[in-house]
C-alpha cells in the first residue's frame, strides 16, 4: 500500500527505481517511528482529534509493536513503501478509523525528520560511547609503556626521541577534538521538528512542545520551514563529526602499518589477528588495519556525498532527500564498527622496546645536545651550527639520556589531565 | 636568511616552488606571531635561559614590531622566508644574542601551530559575531513581513502556504546549528600548542601552563605529539563549520535567485544593487546572490580540499602542512565577505506583496480544506482522498483563510524563542 | 577455506569486519575470474606447468562453472572468503593437484586486477550503449519539438526564445563530451595486468602477451609495478567517467524538475509515472527524475571516494583496495539505472506547446529587436540603449517572430552533424 | 566602463565583491579574446554587419593589441571589469563605431566561452608536453638503474624482489593513462562554443563554421544551448584529467619521501636540493617533493570544488561560473609547475646501491624458493607451506639469484614498448 496511491497502477521499473533499498533501512528507524508516532497520538488526543477510546487503543497497540521490534520479528513486505505505511496499516488493521486518523496534522517527510533526529541521537551517544572506550585503552597503553622510546620523524625524517607513552596519549588527546564535534551534531540533532507538516506547519492546533517533551527532545526546531530544512543538513552535520572522527582513526591506523612494517618494527600483533599472504609465506600483514583505514577514509567523502545531494536545491522537500539515510546509515555503522575492532586490536598490540636502539637512530638525541651547549651558554643557532659541524665531520656521538620534564612531553605525560578533558567533553 | 641555510645555494626554482606566497600569507599572522614570542621570551626569562636584560629590550622590541604591524607598515621581504624569519632579524639586529636566543626551545613548526591557533581563534569570533548580525536582519525581516504569504513547495510543486515570515526566520534558526559547529571548532582552536617543539617536546623546563594563560588560551593541547597533530586537524575542524555556514548561505542564495526570476517574482533589490546584461537590455540579474551562491559552494569543497592534503599521512610534520594556510585563509576570507555582503543586501530587499494572489496558487489551500474535512469528522485519509477527487473533477475552490496557530507555525512564528535559542548557543 | 590459513584460528570479528560483503560482491565477477584462470591455465600448459592430462581437466571444468554462472547457480558459500577460494576449490575437488596448480605465478591481487579489467570493459561499454539509447531518444524529441519556442534564461532571468529542439539536443550533445571520458576509462581498462603476480611480477616465464590475446585485451600493462599500481588508479579512471555522465543526467533532471513546476509549466508526465503527496492531493510530483539527480548527485562524489581510499598510499598493495568494489559496483549500478530509467521517462514525456504565450516571456524577444536597430545601422550599444529606454518607459512590444538559422540556432538545430559526431565518438 | 552600466551608480563593495579578481586573471585570456575577436569581426564582415573599412581598422588595431600582450605591456586598469571590456575600449577610441560593432551578434558569454575554450587548448597540449619531458626522464632512470633491487612491498610488509629499474618505469607507464584522461579533455574543449551568444544563439546569420576554421577548432559544438553548458563542464573535465596526473605525481612523491627516510634510505638528493631543519643539524628533508605531493593533492580536491559550483544549477547561464575561472587557473598552473619540478628533482635523483643488502630483507627471496619448489613438481600450495614452515622454525636461508624472464618483469622492464605506447597515445 503506497500512501499516494490513486488508484493508477505506478510501473513497475519506476517503483523498484523509487522505493530502492528503504524497506531495509526503515527497520533501524522502527523504534523511533513507533514512539514519535505515540507522542504524535497522545497530542492529537489532546486536542480532541482522537477519541478517549482511540488513543487507548493506539497506545496498546504500539506496546505490541515496539515488543515485536525488540523481539526482531517486525518486517516491512515488499506491499509496503517503507515503515511508516506499515505501521499505519498495523494501527488500521487493528483500530480501523483510529488508525487512520493518526496521520492528521502531519505527513511522511515529518515523520522521517523524527525518526531520523530521533534515532541520530540514539547513534551519536553510542558512538561517542565507543570513543571513551577506545581513549580509555590508549591512555591505559601510553601508561603502561610510557617508558619505552621510539623515534620521533618530521618529514619523514628521524628527529627527535618520542616515546609510545606520548604516541599513544596524542591519539587520545586527539579524539577530545572528535568529541566536540559529536556534541555540535548532537544539539543539532536533538531539536524536535515533529510538527512542520510537509514543512510549513498546519492549521491543527497542535501542541509542539508537548511533543518535545515526551519524545526527550532538548528543545523545539521552532520554525516549521527550518525543522524541514533540516533534512540533509542535520545528516550533513553528522558527517562532519563522522569525518573528525574517521580522520583520527586512519591517520593512527596509518601508523601502525607503517610501524608493523619490517622496516620499523615498532609493534606488532598476535599471528591469529593477522592475516597471510596467498604467494609470500614468511608475511604477517595488518590487514585489520589496512581495512579500518580504508573504510575511514571512505567515511571522509560522506561529507563531500551530502553536500553533493542536497547543494543548490531550493527550499522545501525534494525526493532526493530520500537518499540521505543509506549515506548516513552506512556512515554510522562503519565509524561504529571502527572504533570496536580499534580498540579490540588494542588489547592485543605487542610493543618492541628494542627497536630504539638501532643504531640509525643515534642523531635522535642531536637536538638534546645542542640544548645542552645552549644551556652552557650559547645561542641556539650557534649550537646548532656547531652540532651541524660535528655532523657532517662524523665527529657526533648521542647522549642518550632523556629528561623531558614539561607538560607534555615525554617524562610528563598529563594523562590524567588529558582525562580530565575528555570527560569535560563528554559532559559538554 | 632562511633559518635552515647551511652555506649551500639554494637553486632558484626550488625556493620559489618552496616558499610559494608565504610571505603574503604570514603578514595576518604578524600579530600573532609576536604576542606568541613575547609570551615565550617571557617563560625563557623564567627558566634562566634568557637575562633581565634580555627580556627588557626583547619586550621592548616586540612593542615596537607591533605598532608597525597595527600601523600596516611592517612588510615581510622577498630575503625572509616567512614571517618568523623576519621578526627573528628585527630582534637580533636589535639584540644580537638576545634576539637569537628567542628560538631555545621551540621550532618554526611550533610558532606555526600558535600562531594559527592564536589567529583562527579571532577569525572564528569575528565569524560568529557576522552571523549574529545577518541572524539579527533576517529576524527583522521575519517580523516585518509576518503577514505576507508566499506559496511553499514540496518537490518543486506548489504545495500549501508559507510566509515571508516563515522564510526569513527559517534561515535564522538554520544559522543557530552552524553557530554550533563554529562553537566546536573554537574549543579546538583554543587549546595552546606552544611547546611542542618539532612535535616531540624538549628538554628545556619550560612552563606551559605559564604561556597559557599569558596568551590567553583556555586550556593546553597538552601531548606534544597531539599538538604537532593539530596541525592539519585543527584547519579541517574549522572548515567543517564554514562549509556548514556556506552551506546555509548558499541556500538561501538559491532561494532568492530563484523567487527574483519571473517565473516566481517574489522578491527584487534595488537597480543599483543588480546588475544588466551586456545584449539584454531588460534583465536585472542577481549577480550578489549568485557569487554568493558560488563562494559558497567552493567553500563547501574546503573539506575535500584539506583532507586529501593531510590524509594518509603518518604522524610528525610533514612540509605539506605549509598549504592549509591558503586555503583555510580564502575560505576564511569569503565566508566574511559573503556574510557581510548578505546583511548588506538584505537591508534593501524589496518585497512582493502580491505575489500570492496568482490564480495558479489556488490550490495551496487544498490542505486546509482537507483538514477542515478531518475536523469534521473525515478520517484524514477519507478528506484527502474526497479533495483529491474534486481537484480531478474540477470542482475544487480554495479558502485562503490561512489561520496556523501552532508554534513554528505561519500565525506563530516562535521568533523570540528563535532569538533566545541563538543567545544561548553564541554564549556556548 | 581461507587461502591464507595457516592453521591459526582467526578471531571471528576480525573475520566479518576483513571479508565484508565481498562474497556478494564477488558473483558479478564470476564469470571473468574463469575466463582469466582458463587463459591463464593455458599459458602455464605451454610452460609445462599444467600436463595435457592437467588441461584438458581444467578446461572441461571451467565449462561447467561458467555454464553454472550463465544459469545463476553459481554461489559463494560463507565458508569461502571470495570467489578465487570458490573456483580454486571447484577445480581441487574435482581435478586435484592441477587444481591447485593453477595458483602458479599468480597471486590473488593479480586475479582481482585481472578481473575487474575485464569486468569493468564490460561494463563501460555497457553504459556507452545506454548513452547511445538515451542519445537517440533525446534527438528524436529534439526533432520531434523543434518547432516549440520555450524561454531561455540567464542568471535564471528571462533572457531569450529557446525552443524544446534546443534544449533536447543540448543535452544530446552533452552527452558526447561524456562518452570521451568513458573512452579514456575504456581505453586504461583495456590493458591486460595478469602476470604481476603480487605486483613485482615472478620467475616463471609465462607468456603475457599470449595471455592479453586470450583475453581479448588492446595491449598488456606491461611493467608489473605498473600493472599493480593499477589497482585504484583505473577505479579512480572509472570513476570520473561516471561522474561525468551523471552530471549531464543530474542537470537534465534539475531542469525537468523545475520546469515540471507550476511556476514553469513546460512539461509533464502521465500521472502513473509521477506520484503523489501524503498530505496534498492535488501534487503530482517528479519523484522519478528527483531520484535520478539525487543518485546523479551521490555518484558524483565517488572520484572523492575513490581518492580518498588510496590517495598517499605507497606503492605496492595494500588491504584498502579490497573497499574499492563495493564503491565502485554501486557507481556502475546507479548510472546505468538512471540512464535507463531516463530513457523510459522520456519515452512518455508531454510537452507544453502553449508555455511561452504568457504575457510575462514578450520581454524575449527584446534582443530581436535590438537586433534589428542594429540591421537598421545603429551599433549595437546604442540600440542596446535604445530599447532598454522603451523597456524602463514601458513602450516596448515584442516581435514574435523569431528566425534563427545560423549551426547551432533554433532554426538551424544540427541534428545531423551531432549524430555524426556521436557516431565517431563511439567509434574512438 | 561596465558593459551593464545603465547610469546608476554601483555600490562600491558590491562591485569588488562582484568583480574579485578578474582583471589579473583575464590577463591569461587576453591572447584568446583579440584572436577569437578577430574572427568574429571577419564573419561580420563577410554577412556586411562591418564594412570593409572596419575590418581593416579592426584587423590592424587587433594585430596592435596583440604585439602589446606578447611584450607584456598590456594591461586591464581597475576602470574596466574585464578583458573584453578593455578591449572593446581599445577598439572603440582608435575605431570609433566600428569599434562597437564588433559585439554584435555575441555575448559576453561567449567570449568568455570562446576564450577558455583557446586557453584550455593550449594549456593541455602544454601539459603533455611536460607530462613527455617527465616520462622520459622516468625511462632513462629506469634504463640506468634496472639492476639495481630493491624491495618490493604489499601490506607495507617486505614481499618481493623489485628494483629501481620496475620502479621508475611504472610510474612512467602510468602517466600513460594520465594522457587519454588529458586528451579527452582536449577532444572537449577542442570544439568552437562561439555563436552561442548568451546561449541561444542570435538572429543574425553568422558562419559558425567560418569562425571554426579560423580560430583552429577541430569542430564546433553545435548546439548553442550545449555551448552554454560547455560553461563549467568543460572545465570540470579538464579537473579530471589534472586530478588524474596529479594522483600519479602524489604517489610518486610518497614513495620518494618514503624511501628517503633513513628507514628505508633507497634513495636522497644532493644537499643543495633538500632542506634542512631549524632544530635539529643532522637532517636533510625532502621539502620538494613533501609540496609536490602536498599540491598535487589539493589539486585532487578540484573536481569536487567544479562540481559543486555548478551542481544543481539549471541550465543557462549563471554568474556563479565566473569562479570557475580562478579554481582551475590555480589547477593548471600548478600541475605544470609540480611536472617541470618533478623532471627538474629526478636530475639529480641518488640511488643506493646497497639498500638491497640489508639482512632484513633476505625474505624478499621466499617465493623465488617457493617457486623453485614448484618447478621441482610440488603443487604451489605445497610449496608455499613448506617454506613457511622452514621460515617458522627459522631454517630459511634466501637465494639472491633473480632471474626474472617475463614481459614487465625485473629482467625484462619492456620499456621500448611501453615508450611506444607513449607515442601512440600522444598521437591520439
Amino acid at each position: 500500500m503506497k500512501l499516494w496511491d490513486k488508484g493508477y497502477q505506478i510501473e513497475k521499473a519506476v517503483e523498484e527505481f523509487t522505493v530502492g533499498n528503504d524497506r531495509e533501512l526503515d527497520l533501524h528507524l522502527a523504534k523511533y517511528d513507533v514512539q514519535g508516532s505515540l507522542a504524535h497520538a497522545q497530542i492529537l488526543h489532546e486536542i480532541g482529534i482522537l477519541t478517549d477510546n482511540d488513543i487507548q487503543g493506539i497506545e496498546r497497540e504500539i506496546k505490541e509493536i515496539l515488543v515485536s521490534i525488540e523481539q526482531g520479528t517486525f518486517t516491512i513486505e515488499e506491499n509496503f513503501e517503507d515503515v511508516h505505511s506499515k505501521v499505519e496499516h498495523l494501527l488500521t488493521e487493528k483500530l480501523g478509523d483510529a488508525g487512520k486518523k493518526i496521520h492528521t496534522a502531519r505527513s511522511r517527510n515529518d515523520q522521517v525528520l523524527m525518526d531520523m533526529h530521533l534515532f541520530c541521537k540514539e547513534e551519536i551517544k553510542t558512538i561517542r560511547a565507543l570513543i571513551k572506550q577506545l581513549f580509555d585503552r590508549l591512555i591505559t597503553l601510553s601508561e603502561t609503556h610510557k617508558e619505552v622510546l621510539i623515534p620521533g620523524y618530521t618529514h619523514l625524517q628521524i628527529a627527535m626521541p618520542s616515546s609510545f607513552g606520548l604516541w599513544f596519549g596524542a591519539y587520545a588527546e586527539a579524539l577530545i577534538d572528535d568529541i566536540y564535534f559529536l556534541n555540535a551534531a548532537l544539539k543539532i540533532a536533538d531539536q524536535n521538528p515533529l510538527g512542520s507538516a510537509a514543512g510549513y506547519g498546519s492549521s491543527f492546533p497542535i501542541n509542539r512542545t508537548s511533543t518535545t517533551h515526551k519524545m526527550g527532545f532538548a528543545t523545539l526546531k521552532y520554525n516549521s520551514v527550518a525543522a524541514q530544512m533540516s533534512r540533509g543538513k542535520m545528516e550533513k552535520s553528522i558527517s562532519f563529526a563522522l569525518a573528525s572522527t574517521s580522520g583520527t582513526l586512519a591517520k593512527f591506523a596509518m601508523d601502525v602499518c607503517l610501524y608493523m612494517s619490517q622496516n620499523f618494527g615498532f609493534l606488532t600483533f598476535p599471528a591469529h589477528l593477522t592475516t597471510g599472504s596467498s604467494i609470500m609465506p614468511h608475511k604477517k600483514n595488518p590487514d585489520v588495519f589496512e581495512l579500518i583505514r580504508g573504510k575511514c577514509n571512505k567515511i571522509q567523502a560522506l561529507p563531500t556525498e551530502l553536500t553533493l545531494l542536497i547543494n543548490n536545491l531550493p527550499s522545501g522537500y525534494h525526493r532526493d532527500f530520500q537518499l540521505l539515510k543509506e549515506s548516513l546509515f552506512s556512515g554510522l555503522f562503519n565509524v561504529k564498527s571502527c572504533l570496536q575492532i580499534s580498540e579490540f586490536m588494542l588489547q592485543h598490540i605487542i610493543i618492541n622496546k628494542e627497536a630504539i636502539n638501532d643504531k640509525k637512530y643515534d642523531y635522535l638525541y642531536s637536538v638534546e645536545v645542542v640544548n645542552r651547549e645552549v644551556q652552557n651558554g650559547l645561542s641556539f643557532r650557534e649550537a646548532y651550527q656547531k652540532v651541524g659541524q660535528l655532523i657532517e665531520a662524523g665527529q657526533y656521538s648521542p647522549d642518550k639520556d632523556v629528561n623531558h620534564t614539561h607538560e607534555g612531553s615525554i617524562g610528563n605525560l598529563c594523562n590524567k589531565e588529558i582525562e580530565a578533558k575528555m570527560d569535560t567533553a563528554l559532559a559538554g
